[in-house]
Order: C-alpha cells, then sequence, then structure tokens
C-alpha cells in the first residue's frame, strides 16, 4: 500500500508548511513505520515540506545492510542509503544540502540529549527545530487501512476467546496460566503475530487486581475470570476484556457486573466527535460513583491505541483533549472488591460521527461458564 | 535479593564519585531493574553519592498507584514516591533539597531533549550534569544474581530444542512457523516467561537469509533448518543458534558446516579478558576468510547479551572495546550461500580467566533429524 504512505506523508508536509519547517527528521520507528511501511529495527526518514506525491526527491529514507531487501520492497518510492547509523547518515545528507533542509525539524520527544549532539555535529549549516508530535497527531486519526488493521486485530481476539470458551478451555482446575498461553496460541491462530502486550488472566480474588500477572493459581468453581489480552495485527494492536463466572453467578458478581456494564455502555455513548475526554471518563465515572464504588474504579476509563498498546488520547480525568471522527479508543472500566473479585468490560471502538463502531464484538452480557 | 541490588547501587555510588557528582536520576526502566528489581512500567530513582548501605537515606524510588504493593515488596529498602509521573515527581524532590543534590547526574543517552527540559523545569536550583552509560558501565560484567539468571534462560532454550528434536518437531512436512511456535512454547514449559526474541526458524533456502523471519514454507528432506532463538526468564535473554539438516547431509553442507563449527570455536577460544573486541571477530573472520568465504559472513560476530538481548560489547569488526572477565557474550559466526542455504551456530558464554564457560550446552555436532 504504497499510496497509503504517501498520502501519510503528504498529511505531514502540511504540517511542516504550518510550522515552517523545510523539513522533518524522522527517527522514531513507529513514525518511521507509519510514514514508509518499514518494519525492520534500524532506519530514519527525512520528509521535506516541498516535495510532491508520486516524485519525491529531496524526501530520503536511511537503513542498514540486513534490510537492503526488505527496504526495497517496502520503501520502493523513496531514495534510499544503505548505511548505519541511519539518523546520522541522512543527518550527512542534509549537511550537504543546506538551502535545501535550512530549517528542519527533529522529533524532540523522542530524540535523545546525547543523540541531538551527535545529528548537530554532523549537520553543520541547518537549523535543527524541535519538532515534537508531529506524526503522533496524524496518527491520532486513524485511516482506513489502520482501522481494516485493527479490526483483524480485534477479531482474532474475539475468535479466540469464543474458541477457548467453546472448547472448554475454561473451567475449575486449570491456571490462570494455561488459560493465558491458550488464548495467546488460538489468536496466532486466528492471525496474530502474537499477543499485543502480556495476557491477564486473574481467577477469583486475583480479579480485583486491576493489572494481575496470571499466575499457576487454579480456578474455581464461582470465581470471577477476569481476562484482559489483545492480538497485533500488522503492527497493530487491539485491546478486550471480558469477565466471566464459573458456574453460576452470586448476587453479589451480578450486581457489580450489571454496575460495571451500565458504566461501560454510558461510557461508550459519551464517546462522540467534540466530547471532552474528561468529560468521556466522567459519563462512565458517575455511574459507579452514583452506586457508591467510586473508589473502586481507580484508573482511567481508556486509551487510543494503534501502532501502540497505549497512545494519545488518555480518557480519563488527568488526560486532555477532545474525541474526534477517526480515533479509536478503548472504553474499559473496572470495580474492583479486594479479596473478593472484581470484574473489568473493555472495547475497543472507532469514533464515528454518531454512534462509535465497536471494534471488539465479544458479547458483554454475563457469561457463564 | 535486595542484598545484591544494595551492592549494585553501592558500586554505582564510586562511579558517581569519580565523575564529582552528588547523585544521578536515573529514568532507564532497564536500569531501574537493574538497580531495585523493580519490574514495573513507570518507575524513576535517584541515587546519592553518599549514602550508605543499609541505611540509604538520599536515595529515593519513584512509581505509581498502579505499583503500591508490587514496589513495597520489590523495593522495600528505598524511600518510596508513589505519584505520576515518577521522573518529575523525583526532580520536584531534588529541587527541595538543593544542597544535597547540587550536581545530579542524568541519563543524557535515554533522557529526550524535551524530557529534560521538564526535569530541569521542575529542579532549579539543581545543576543537572551529562552522565550518559553509568549504570550501563556496571551491567557490563554480570554478577552472580545475573550468571544464573542466564544460566536458566540458555537451559530452558537447550531443553526446548532437545525436546523439539526427541519428539519428532523437526520433519518434513512442518512449516518454519510451526516448528517456531513449538520452541516457545516448549521454552515456556522450561520456566520461560516467553522468547527473548522473535524466534528464526529458516528452512532449505530460507536458511541463507541472516534474519529471516518464520513463515508457512515447508521443512523437506535435505533442508537445513536454521533456529535462532533464546528464551527470557528473570528478565534475562539466552541466544542460541543451531543449525540442523533433515536426512543425510550433502558435502556442500558437511563442508559449510565444518567451516562455520571451526570459525566458531576459533571465535569462542579468543574470548578471553584483555583481547580486543575486534580481535575476537578476527578470530573467527580469519578462518571463514581463509576458506574463500569472507563475504558470506556479513555480520559481526556476536554481542553482549542480559537484561536486553542486544547490549555491549560489539564482538566485530565496527566494535571497541576489551573482554573483560564476568562480561556475557554471544559468539555466531554464520556462512550463507544465496539460494542454496546457510549455518549459522551461536553459543552465549560467560568470560572467565581463561576459559569461558558455556552457557548454551546443545551439541554443536552436525546433527542429522
Amino acid at each position: 500500500m504504497p499510496e497509503t504512505h504517501a498520502r501519510r506523508r503528504q498529511a505531514l508536509r502540511d504540517l511542516l508548511r504550518r510550522a515552517d519547517l523545510d523539513a522533518v527528521l524522522v527517527t522514531d520507528l513507529l513514525n518511521i513505520r507509519y510514514l514508509t511501511g518499514f518494519t525492520g529495527s534500524q532506519a530514519a526518514l527525512v520528509v521535506h515540506a516541498a516535495d510532491e506525491p508520486g516524485a519525491e526527491r529531496a524526501t530520503a529514507f536511511s537503513t542498514d545492510g540486513r534490510y537492503r531487501t526488505q527496504s526495497a520492497e517496502q520503501v520502493p518510492d523513496l531514495e534510499r542509503f544503505i548505511e548505519r547509523p541511519s539518523e546520522l547518515v541522512l543527518a550527512e545528507h542534509l549537511a550537504q544540502h543546506p538551502a535545501r533542509y535550512r530549517r528542519t525539524g527533529f522529533e524532540s520527544g523522542h530524540v535523545t540529549v546525547d543523540g541531538l549532539d551527535v545529528i548537530a555535529a554532523a549537520a553543520p549549516g541547518i537549523e535543527l527545530v524541535r519538532a515534537p508530535g508531529l506524526v503522533e497527531e496524524l496518527r491520532l486519526i486513524k485511516d482506513a487501512a489502520e482501522v481494516d488493521a485493527l479490526r483483524m486485530a480485534c477479531a482474532a481476539a474475539d475468535r479466540a476467546l469464543a474458541d477457548l470458551i467453546e472448547h472448554g478451555g475454561l473451567r475449575p482446575g486449570r491456571t490462570e496460566l494455561e488459560v493465558a498461553r491458550e488464548l495467546e496460541a488460538r489468536m496466532r491462530e486466528h492471525g496474530a503475530a502474537g499477543p499485543s502486550f502480556e495476557t491477564i488472566v486473574a481467577a477469583g480474588a486475583h480479579s480485583a487486581i486491576p493489572h494481575h500477572r496470571p499466575t499457576s493459581a487454579v480456578l474455581a468453581a464461582g470465581d470471577f475470570v477476569k481476562m484482559d489480552f489483545g492480538a497485533l495485527v500488522d503492527g497493530y494492536h487491539s485491546d478486550m476484556t471480558r469477565t466471566v463466572v464459573l458456574g453460576s453467578p452470586a448476587d453479589w458478581q451480578r450486581e457489580i457486573y450489571e454496575l460495571v456494564r451500565t458504566a461501560q455502555a454510558a461510557g461508550r455513548e459519551a464517546v462522540r466527535p467534540g466530547a471532552d475526554v474528561r468529560e468521556v471518563d466522567g459519563a462512565a465515572r458517575k455511574v459507579i460513583e452514583d452506586a457508591g464504588c467510586g473508589e473502586r474504579f481507580p484508573h482511567g476509563l481508556g486509551h487510543g491505541v494503534g501502532l501502540e498498546i497505549h497512545e494519545a488520547p488518555a480518557l480519563s480525568q488527568r488526560g486532555d483533549g477532545t474525541i474526534r471522527e477517526g480515533m479509536v479508543v478503548t472504553v474499559e472500566p473496572g470495580v474492583y472488591v479486594p479479596e473478593r473479585g472484581g470484574v473489568r468490560i473493555e472495547d475497543t471502538l472507532a469514533v464515528r460521527e454518531s454512534t462509535p463502531e465497536l471494534l471488539t464484538l465479544t458479547t458483554k452480557e454475563l457469561v457463564a461458564v
């Protein structure tokens, strides 16, 4: 999909012109992947503001010999330097064309203090300007190719959970670790390169720990089993939590579950273009607070997700910003009763003009297995 | 093992005094783990040069609410701040005690340009001094606890490969991906938290690609099967490559294999305290060059391994430095014949006064399965 990447570079050029930059030196590998499709582990990219789509002459890419073949396939449309370290190679390239690259931005939220010295020493005559978060600003709004990848990642997780339950994988006697490994293996069967983060499986009292790591603890009848997991597909991360009960739910379990389910629905409802991120968090939080459980929901409501498992925007009371159409975010309230058990329900969803599009499709009814 | 971490902090203090620093602000999470045992995803640490082991008063740690319980268990011996972002919290702490922390180093190879601004703004009155690589210097020499973890990680990989072969997992008709997944599952059975990097399984002509990613290509009789993989145990990475033949080796396969085996032995032999890293690379490289295959060995001989899969020192012609007792490095020459097949043999070994200690123990004889 070289057109997709060319389109993203073109969108970046608008931001460069607005910042009065001739070019930007991109060194964050995820940003490079976003702008070029390159998936290797060492690269740099300079994007020139004045280049034309289909004829990019001052936009150049660098990687090293390990990726000669791969970069020719993945980045066929840009000038390529095959030499390391790539940011140094491109800095020297800038210095050879001082008029063309006079004011060049760098990713000041990514380049280290020592790294900037190296770049500056290699690029005398170039004014290196702090340019934090330019590509991240583009990445806030997912394009069609990104939503496709996220949809596949979410589907792999949905299917893995369905398979797990259908094949009796959730039953008393199994360990949290066994369930986690099976979920991961089944996501791979459904196209995932791997889990998108460390799978959480938390049974019984462990479900009251928001970020429990699975152990050899054994699942028992009557337990809540909270599973927070996701799949990695084409570099994109899905993120979903479901909490089920082994056997017949007790009244207290039904109550908490219903509370979290109502809060989660309120949170999803609030995810609309123009909403402040604190408002969205507040919509779900109010449901839980009104039930007198505010202090049992000790984390934010959700976060953006894409090439990183956690990216902007943060949907929380400490967050800042406005929901925009095309963002992909999670909504994941939880209520945790120490020593007893907890429930979290999480979806990944794409912001649309009216109701958001659910990318994770597993039921949110209380499932008793 | 709080004593282990206290000992490492004490060793860091020697480096601080040598650099005329009152303290250092550590923000790299691996360095924090090394110095405290903390394994969470958000933290900062300030180590004061004048503190005494067992009574560290000016050395302080910060993380956030998610890790309140975990940090109390993992870092019981230091003052703890539970608030985020941690580096900001500690910067403010420094500013409250300007006399005590007058000259404080920061990890300039890790802190970003924007990140330094945030720290500096929060710590007026503190002279922030570039202090790159202090903890990394300590991490070059592995202590007993680290070698134990590396030994377990190497053993998990050794056992996984032995199980794979014993249970007939290497046979014509299986795919590279199936073999890779089985190796990873078997490493987990032997105590690994997961693979230490993306497992490489490369069959037939694919074995000629140094960093091939496993595909659905099917293993066939007569193939070289090159497997480069490792286990992650307690945060430490093992790294091993073995190349086997499916069925009876052809003459050309025996020849290449023998050449790489001889080069690998020469490389291991050269790993001695005092040797220049280029010399070590050269010892193995000469064997391959003398056989007229120099250009078929297009990568460095090896690298340090520990909390990262690739760390200093680099054993290569571009490397720089001297081998020291207690380093743990890989030795991994390869010869790759395009379109036909390649062999790489890699061990992880600990540098000792005389012969290095092999941590990966799988045979290096040519195995025909």
